[in-house]
């Protein structure tokens, strides 16, 4: 039999983890890792390969990636990068597709199209420390979803839902998480 | 007089911005934007070029940026680009890059080099919505800086402390964000 591939998800695969997690919950501990160094003014570049998940180190990256941040002029930059909090909002993006288009694959719902838009609001009071009121963050972000899929539209709103509670990311907006900073020698 | 710009920073346009949202509050006030589409599989491009802010929509960018996300094979995807979560690592070494940068600049602190590896723990019992008691998201970030600058140790940790309050991603990513999520007709 042909490996069942809705969505382009193998979903043998994915029920296979999902057992091999609930068998052995070890597995499902992952870290992940960036590396970054300055590049002059407000440039970056973030580069990305290792990680550690499902009990081992992954060896099976063989590129690098290289992402890259910098500011539009009118916040002291050069225009060569998206900035930061764009980058949050594609972190977003990436992270509510994986999260719609996999479980759609398990239920068997073949997507067409999914598409998001975002916007977010941000006062700079905060990060100039012009106010101890204004957060430096994002204030709010308005998530819009353009879904096309072999389902009806209670059960794409369903979907939706689901994705918007197990979402990485979103979680990772919407609920604290504890950071350390730690300066080294 | 040749403009300052040490760390490549044009330290008398950002006094130039602090003055002009001390004067107009409203300048301080920006929107961020993304547009995204499913790829296949585990797949996504977001592209990123408009924003609002200082009180008009920016006209300066020409480029259309483009950032792509993808699964390692292990979580089911092609190793094509990084995953959502390593992009929200690379979001935060962006924003404390230059949240770093600028204050230093603003102080005469000549940096010569500042690079940040960080690594985020994730238990993917939320994610696999196999475990109520797991969150989805990073359970904690670790951000080890280095840094070589003009500038005494404890002068160096008080930067990066700064930059660690004022960074609209770390406070993004401490503090709860709200997230609304709308299906579009």
């Amino acid at each position: 039999m042909a490996t069942k591939t809705p969505n382009g998800v193998n979903v043998e695969q994915l029920v296979g983890t999902i057992n091999a997690v609930k068998a052995t919950p070890e597995l499902a501990k992952f870290k992940f890792r960036s590396s970054s160094r300055w590049d002059g003014g407000a440039k970056e570049r973030t580069t990305i390969k290792s990680f550690y998940g499902a009990g081992q180190e992954d060896t099976t990256r063989t590129e690098t990636f290289t992402l890259e941040g910098d500011e539009p002029a009118v916040l002291l930059g050069t225009n060569a990068a998206p900035n930061a909090v764009e980058a949050v909002l594609h972190a977003l993006s990436s992270c509510m597709t994986v999260s719609f288009i996999y479980p759609a694959a398990a239920q068997g719902i073949n997507v067409k199209s999914l598409e998001y838009t975002m916007e977010g609001d941000l006062d700079l009071h905060g990060f100039l420390h012009l106010s101890d009121k204004v957060r430096p963050g994002f204030q709010n972000i308005r998530v819009k979803a353009k879904v096309t899929a072999d389902a009806p539209k209670e059960k794409i709103q369903e979907l939706l839902r689901y994705a918007a509670s197990t979402s990485p990311v979103m979680d990772t907006l919407r609920n604290p998480v504890p950071v350390t900073v730690e300066l080294q020698e």
